[in-house]
Parts: C-alpha cells; structure tokens; sequence
C-alpha cells in the first residue's frame, strides 16, 4: 500500500469578495502568476444581496503552496474586487492529523473514547491529531462514506467499527487502501477483515491503536502489525 | 447572532491533473465560463514525477454550485491538461453537518460518546450529522483551534468541554459566535460560559443537546434556551 506523502506547509488567508464565477478565477490567476498553487478553498459563508452590502458577497478560505506570506497578500491586493481579507493559519496547523470512525453509532462512540484519549496524549506533546465520526447504517451509506475518506482533506486512517460489514464495504475499503489510507477494523462479521490492516476486538484499544499508528510521537508501525488479529 | 445559511446543492467531481501553478486557473476558467462558481477544493493526494508518470501530477477534488452534473463534466473535459476525471458526491451529502468539540480529552471523549450516540438516532431517520472532535491544551491552542472553526466546510455548532476556559478562548467564542456558529459550554470556571449560548454540566448530554440542536429532525431550540444553565 503506499503510503499517503505529507504535503509541504501552505500559506493560509481569510477574504470577502463578490459572489459571481468570476472572482475566483481572477484571484487563481494572480496567485498563479506569482509560483502559487490552490490548495485547499473553502466557502466560510455568504451574505446575501441587500443586508449589509449592496451585492452579495462570499467569505472564502484559501491555502496555497509555493508562495509566502507576503507573496500570498501581494497576490491577493492585486486581485480585482477583493473587499478585505487576513491572513489565517493553515487548517492542518490547527486540526492536524484526522482519524475517521465510521459505523453503527455504539461502537463509534468507543472507538472515539479510546482515539480521542490517546490523542490527548500525543496532542499534550506537540502532535496535532483529531478524531472525527459518523454513525451511520446500512451498506450503501457506509460503502459512500468510506470512498468518500480519500476526499476528506489531512484524514490519514479510518476506523470501521460496526458489527457486520461485507459487500461492497470491502469493495470501499480495498479501493481506500489503494489511495494510501490504512484501516483498522473492529472484530466483526463480514469480509471487512480481509482487507483490513488490522483486527481490533475491543473498540477503546481499537481507537488508541488508530492514533498511535498516526502519530509521529509514538513507536506503533502499522506495517508491521499488519494482517495480525488482536 | 446571524444563523448560517444552509449553502445551495452542489456537484462534485475528482480529477487528477498536472500539478503546475497554472491548471487549477485553467480549469476555474472554463467552470466560470459555465456560470459555475467553485465553492470546495481539497488536495487529496499527489504523485511524486518519475513514479507512475513523466510530470508530477495531482488528485483534487472539486465542488461547484451553479453547474449541473453533464456541465461540469464538459467544463472539465474542455480543460487542457485534465488526464482522469469522475463524478462525486458532494461531502455534505455523505458526511452533512458537523458538531465540533474542542477541549481536554477526557471531557471532550464524553461529549463525543454523548454526540454520536444522539447522531446515530437521527442519522438512522435520513439526517446527516458527524461528529468531530480534537483535544487540546493551554489557552492559545484552543482559543485558535475555536476561530479556525469558521473554517471548517460544513460547521454548524462548537461545544467546548473543559474545566478551565476564559482569556483569549473567551473572545475568540465570542468572535465564532457573531459568525453564525453556537456553542455549547461544559460548565466550568471562566469567563467561558458568559459567552456560550448555553451551559450544560453533564457532558454526554451537552453532546446529545449539541446534535439535538443542529439535526432538522429534532424540535431543540436553541434560541430558547440561550443563557440557560443545565
């Protein structure tokens, strides 16, 4: 499986400008031109016509690689039809790391007790880890949600925590495998296990494990362990 | 406080494409030249050159309002330099709305265990709620990861579970807040639950309150029970 690379350090700004298709085109460009590249753009929210502002306008997250800040606010000033903006810290600065839990809403909230403890842990010594869940039934949804890790921004393992899984779950979870991400599965039945990483019966040790094998402060090494029931 | 408006649908698309400052505009280009307007860009993963290609190359994924499913595709197809592209379902529809839970990891674990058991229930009745969650310490930590909240696509309520919040944690609530975002607040010492719009001392039902409040399917108000103190 390869493994996901990190991604160099972004520069991060918060701005507010008109809401119509073109501006943020003409913003791409002008960072573009100066050696940057989007990252990451988020749609913080929206004012609509007629409140506060005669048009409306979007507040918008950007992060962009090869620029520093000065770089990123002279692009931004040179953008026509900007209305303000700030300079921000990078999303992966603050949330760092993501362990993703999915499955039925019990076993979720153990796996979360256990991850989120051990993050504490290794947050308390410089790491940046979250947790982050949804309980969900049924497997079409599940199956979605687990395609759907590949596209969460920083989510580096995901934890299945269910008690039966199979079909076209695995089918997911093999496909998610292959983009670089890990999984740890609870014991359960169904074909999930075949594919995963790792077999945890308890859902605390489950969790503590998903955090140890992301961390840069712990000495677990997924590779290792993988195949192995426990 | 201003509700955060509930952002129209969207279409969703993964494409890889060549990893120089230029594609992304090239791209934005030809979706505005549709009338659509980028609203989501994530990085997912990037191929180093000489791996399994000549160039370098990325994997990005795309949410755009204004176009439908066939005009995004032949924005996408139009653009130069695009080598694989398929349709996605928007995040908002696979993982919805998130609670966010800031804190010390052992009250930040009871509030999630609390959240996603409450998620559970309305998840299983077509509601789309995660919940996510990072455990942190000291007043800077925190009081930044609570601005950066503003940031995160798909936000909708912030609890803060701890013993000790106030300072810098207390105006950066204050400032989330007159962004659109509620919080709920373990009760605890500081100035931290002057602020909070609404203060629970039990931290598994300041989860299950915090769900309560966002989910469509719930008849919580949290309006009504501002400056209350359970």
């Amino acid at each position: 499986m390869p493994r996901r690379p990190i991604l160099p350090p972004t520069v991060a700004a918060r701005l507010v400008i008109g809401d119509v298709p073109a501006a943020i085109p003409a913003l791409l460009e002008r960072l573009s031109g100066g050696g940057g590249t989007l990252r990451t753009l988020s749609t913080v929210r929206r004012s609509p016509a007629g409140t506060d502002r005669a048009a409306e306008t979007v507040e918008i997250e950007v992060e962009v690689e090869g620029l520093d800040e000065a770089g990123l606010i002279a692009a931004i000033e040179a953008t026509p039809g900007v209305i303000s903006h700030r300079l921000t810290r990078s999303l992966d600065r603050i949330f760092g790391k993501r362990v993703i839990v999915i499955g039925g809403g019990a076993q979720v909230a153990q796996v979360a007790l256990g991850a989120v403890s051990e993050a504490d842990r290794h947050n308390l010594r410089g790491e940046r880890i979250s947790v982050d869940t949804i309980a969900l039934v049924g497997e079409e949804a599940i199956a979605a949600a687990v395609r759907a890790v590949a596209d969460l921004p920083r989510a580096r393992l995901l934890v299945l925590a269910g008690s039966i899984m199979g079909g076209d779950i695995t089918r997911a979870a093999r496909e998610l495998r292959e983009q670089g991400i890990p999984i740890i599965a609870l014991n359960m039945v169904g074909s999930i296990s075949e594919v995963a990483d790792l077999v945890v019966s308890d859902p605390v040790q489950a969790g503590t494990m998903a955090v140890m094998a992301i961390a840069d402060t712990a000495t677990f090494d997924l590779e290792r362990q993988r195949g192995r029931r426990y």
